[in-house]
């Protein structure tokens, strides 16, 4: 990064305290669900058939309990970085110090946002309370492992959205550590804009806490429904180019349903979501509600305003169009300026290295993608 | 139109036949599934619940048959255009003799693809013989009553995509009657990419017929899912918003099943599907495609080229965004010079006026958008 940043103005004297700041690395378990037996009542262990009555191996079928898991899909590189995994041969992103060396002191990453990767498909549990309980427990062991290893860590605490009440205290609970700079909501069949989710955004607002949301949740999953729309797509690649309509959905949603009215402090993190939408989905939000307002009399304002005041955006992966002036035209549009934080998505397969990604975008933004929009966004916490 | 048409240059001795094709227009019947009788053999009117047994009501509930229609949401201004209603007090677009003087005269529009209004939803029909009867029947309903009625007309062909072989036979007997332009393909729960479709696409590229796509079909219906990806919208703006999901999700299915290779002459046209997402598919599939190419061997050349090759869009409706350099990139990025073709979606709510959409295109791509594109897509039939 040194050259990269060295090129810059404004910088080193800019109100941020940090110079890059990821806003999307996934902390892995090095032993599966059984890392989480410490972080469980003994009550917990037996409900999810994880005591000691169990040899709690990593192999996913002598499990009692796993987290729902995209497997509909062969990614033929995997979904991980080999050259990610951890010194003593366990899992790429298993080990805290690892990535601290690879990641953070490799790239000059000042924080790093740590996402569970495991939790991702909670929201495809049917058990309201088989995923609370795993969602407090995960939130523990990411405290006492993660966050111990390594200062620059900070992280998304998630919940179980099957049961609102529930984790709208998991939020005030977890919450209070400091570390964890907001909520990670694995998305179930309903869309965000629906009054099953205010429960959450009520107690993540009330503690500064955006909600963030990221590919491979309960959408993925096909609990009830395909993840995108028309059909089930066939390959990995068709599934990996259209998840972003999970995203599309629910910035519509949550727009439609005025949930930036009555949450006015509310904010959410649409993580590896695709930014090349971003303008369809203002476009004609801002055309079908000027038509369209006596369906939903509480938006008072241009839906795009509430996107550029209330959404953001994390790089990865970043729009790779032939010429670069297409993408700054899309970043422009997108207030890429105000919504956009950079991210690298590590350990993934399809990790974007922050030299190549940075140097694609117009100089005028790069300090706040870079880490300003992020402190703006996670605040005193991060 | 006329003072628009004069402010251009080379329409007039371009190689164009006409000035302006319109490639969305919705005939609707006066009297419903009953204006079908004549022509439905006697065994398929007892079939249907359409023979003389039967009062043929407008009243939907009166009617033993009816095609399946998206009933879930309210639009409160309706969904047709008052000042369309037929001088004798029917439904606005049932009258081709008033259509062809409001629409064609009104507009200076020379050739109009008419798009079945009331078929969209055959794809979600349970029964594939049922929707062939259908198919076959209003295919000769449109030639009698609209082709018969004004020489500007022309139209695509329905079929029942259930049962691709019938749907195969039909294209191939409605098809001999050169008025038909195109065949309409309502859309089922399977993606378009998947071989369930490859004996109707051999049969259109055979006759060189491009196949159709509009929103409201079998994807806005939830015979089997929501029409949006993640849950079900809540309002008709959030699902006006997304509708144009189906048709990202339809288009990467083409590409990445290799549809383009396996029928070279194929041409699709995403009909009222929206534009502001094709940068961002072109992208999305342009990178994935490289990283996963593996998967999908068969494609050979840079997903996007298949796109500006084999994919056609049509103009309603159209974006506006707040600034016209906006536009103009996202028409630059899609090849709108060939892929873009006027339509109005006459008599719906959202009837976009030519002279307005026109004048919000660049002044060099205007006589292809208005009727070069148009030709070419539909060749010596238009």
């Amino acid at each position: 990064m040194t050259e990269l940043l060295d090129q810059q103005t404004g910088v080193d004297g800019s109100p941020g305290r940090y110079r890059l700041v990821d806003c999307d690395v996934h902390p892995i378990t090095k032993g599966g669900m059984g890392d989480l037996r410490p972080f469980l009542s003994r009550s917990a262990q037996r409900r999810l058939g994880l005591d000691e009555r169990r040899s709690l191996s990593t192999v996913g079928h002598r499990e009692a309990v796993s987290i729902p898991r995209n497997l509909l899909y062969v990614n033929q590189s995997g979904v991980l970085r080999d050259d990610a995994r951890a010194p003593d041969g366990s899992a790429p992103g298993s080990d805290p110090a690892f990535t601290a060396q690879q990641l953070l002191d490799g790239n000059g990453i000042d924080r790093a946002v740590l996402i569970g990767g495991e939790v991702l498909g909670l929201g495809a549990m049917p058990d309201p309370d088989a995923a609370a309980m795993i969602a407090s427990a995960y939130n523990d062991w990411l405290a006492a492992t993660w966050f111990a290893a390594d200062e620059r860590y900070r992280g998304y605490l998630v919940v179980g959205a099957q049961d609102p009440a529930q984790a709208a205290e998991e939020v005030r609970r977890a919450g209070q550590d400091e570390r964890y700079v907001g909520v990670l909501l694995p998305l179930t069949n309903i869309l965000m804009g629906q009054r099953h989710y205010y429960p959450i955004y009520e107690a993540a607002a009330e503690l500064g806490l955006p909600v963030a949301v990221h590919p491979n949740s309960g959408e993925g999953i096909f609990r009830t429904s395909p993840p995108m729309a028309g059909g089930t797509p066939t390959y990995y690649v068709e599934w990996h180019t259209g998840l972003s309509q999970v995203f599309q959905a629910n910035v519509i949603s949550l727009v439609c349903h005025g949930v930036f009215e009555r949450f006015p402090g509310l904010k959410v993190v649409i993580t590896e979501g695709g930014l090349g939408w971003i303008p369809d989905v203002m476009w004609r939000l801002d055309k079908n509600v000027k038509g369209l307002r006596d369906e939903v009399p509480w938006i008072t304002r241009l839906p795009s305003e509430y996107l550029v005041d209330h959404v953001r955006f994390t790089t990865q992966p970043m729009p790779e169009p032939r010429r670069r002036s297409h993408l700054h035209t899309l970043l422009e549009i997108a207030h890429a300026e105000r919504t956009l934080m950079f991210s690298s998505d590590y350990p993934h397969w399809d990790f974007d290295d922050p030299r190549h990604v940075l140097g694609t975008l117009p100089a005028a933004m790069r300090d706040r993608v870079q880490a300003l929009n992020a402190l703006e966004t996670y605040g005193d916490r991060l």
